[in-house]
């Protein structure tokens, strides 16, 4: 078991990766001291797969507690499902010492950290993260979101959660295109900033594949720390270090809304995305060819895609032009100068941009 | 005219209090050095009346501006509301550079920095208070609520603005009830805060409801610095310092709320919760018998109800106990321990409270 602390002065909390570690969350939670009701936002397959677990706990530790289930889409991530939960919760709330409980994967993860913010100008919450890419990235950080008509994310708050445990033993059920997907952040994390992850990758990336366990808390920990170094030095996104972590996903976002969301999930997207940065670090000479090469075949051996299949290349480009962190620039894109080594770059040429994506056709 | 300046280290701003203000919005908002592009949440009626001295003085320096109404009622101050503001917003936005202003009163400005606060997890605002209630009181401090079901307020951010803007002409359409109303509030800074203010109010009352301009925007000034001050010093209430500004708004909710928010607006609950408030410090020996005349003499020449009629006093005390500051505690009232001085008491017996209640029936 490791613990990880994200510093942030009055908003710092403690990250916990193990094996077997759900089933202890009610003495840990007492340690706490932040309320003893409650409020479990999840989807019906994770409540019906581990509630139990968790439900023994927290009766044990004397908790109360009420589930409120959502689909397991991301047409979760709405203002109206947070209206709905707002409404549950308020009626449900009568004198009653509320800590909203996100379990489930990133949709439950940024639409319950949504709801805590904004209940009561902010009511405590925990991070149940139960899918490897929450527990290596979204449930840490404090970026809740829902999304709108226009484009993902596009509402939301930096709220930081009082707790986020992971538990390495629920990712023993996930599904192969899952942990593929997620593998594409642990990668990107590698890339950017840690080139002895990314050595421990190319050495065990067969032994991630068949979720050995030892291996997969070894790089949620890694992750977990990484991201939370610079969470520490950047909460809101002021200063610009939480950029870095966007590596892959300018292109990334492009090829996911090009394909509606559907034909590629965001890791595949991610792990495109990072092909194309990759492509584009090499054309300014900021990225040696060989390791441009190590990241292809490590993208490549996680299972995810290299090329694009059934998606139009003019509807990426253009989808490129609509993201969010554009505001006065033509462009932004975080690129590798070396494994481990990452720079921001404004206004990249649309040719480069062109080519880069081209050669994933 | 007068600068007020709210210290909050990067969420510093000031407030600007003074006459025809409003045309030189478009310089001071240059200087801000925000975005270019306003999006204005404002009600029909101050559009109406309004609108152009805004239009013309944003215009005249380049800024672009799109209004947006909304009903001048509560009930726009709900996640409904919120949602269809946020989907025009994020169409009309467009590789804009966005900033929203609150236009109104209170209503709009909960409505407006609650909008704000979320559109891509913050975007600049700034408040340009018509009434004096939100002058003196709701757009100073960055909290921003809608309402739910079961209760006001109980959804909210608090994010601060970029500036706010209290144009003393624009009081000069004020109904009396709402200038009496907002009264309540100034009554109340001056009983919790500032002898010096309790004695202005007491030679000026009749100048102020006649709305002399000197007067009022000595006021305004006066409120605003003393709620900065409580502001820079405890931002997200944790501190608890912000726990004396309720002052007469623990009764004033139940007050409120037993009549559907209907026979008493929330100036007028609040005087009568300060009634009650007064009784019970004197009754608790905190507050001597001739201050608490001079602040009931003042409550009633400001045109304030000093009786209740209409309303059942059990509903009261009901209401009274679903009070979402009360988590753990019985209750918690602010006493008035002097003029200008106050004091924070929990779990006062219901006895005394009740007794404080039945003398305003």
């Amino acid at each position: 078991m490791k613990v990880i602390k994200v510093n942030l002065k009055n908003n710092s909390y403690p990250i916990i990766v193990g094996t077997g570690i759900l089933a202890k969350l009610g003495p840990y939670l007492r340690k706490l001291k932040t309320g003893s009701d409650l409020y479990i936002i999840t989807n019906p397959f994770i409540k019906a797969k581990f509630g139990n677990i968790l439900e023994k706990s927290l009766k044990n530790s004397s908790f109360t507690l009420r589930f409120h289930l959502v689909p397991d889409t991301e047409a979760s991530k709405s203002l109206a499902r947070a209206a709905k939960i707002l409404a549950d919760l308020s009626a449900y709330d009568q004198k009653k010492k509320i800590v909203i409980a996100a379990f489930g994967g990133g949709v439950v993860g940024d639409l319950s950290g949504f709801v805590a913010s904004l209940y009561k100008r902010g009511t405590p919450y925990i991070q149940l993260p139960t899918t490897l890419l929450a527990q290596v990235d979204s449930s840490i950080g404090g970026k809740t979101a829902v999304d709108l008509a226009q484009g993902k994310n596009l509402a939301g708050t930096f709220y930081q959660p009082k707790l986020v445990l992971s538990d390495i033993d629920l990712l023993q059920s996930l599904p192969r295109r899952q942990l593929s997907s997620a593998l594409a952040e642990v990668i990107k994390y590698a890339v950017i900033l840690d080139p002895l992850l990314f050595v421990y990758l190319e050495k065990n990336l067969s032994r991630i594949l068949a979720k050995n366990k030892a291996c997969l808390e070894f790089i949620v920990a890694r992750c977990a720390s990484l991201k939370a170094a610079i969470v520490s030095r950047d909460e809101v996104e002021r200063l610009g270090l939480r950029t870095i972590l966007n590596f892959g996903h300018t292109l990334g976002h492009a090829i996911e809304a090009a394909g509606d969301f559907k034909t590629y999930n965001h890791g595949e997207a991610v792990g495109l995305g990072m092909l194309c940065a990759g492509s584009i670090s090499v054309s300014l000479g900021l990225l040696k060819e060989k390791d441009f090469k190590r990241i292809e075949k490590l993208i490549l051996r996680a299972g995810l895609p290299a090329r694009i299949k059934g998606l139009d290349f003019n509807k990426i480009i253009a989808s490129h032009y609509h993201d969010k962190k554009f505001s006065g620039a033509k462009n932004k894109f975080v690129l590798a100068s070396g494994i481990g080594r990452s720079t921001i770059k404004m206004n990249i040429p649309l040719d480069l941009i062109r080519e880069a994506l081209r050669e994933r056709f």
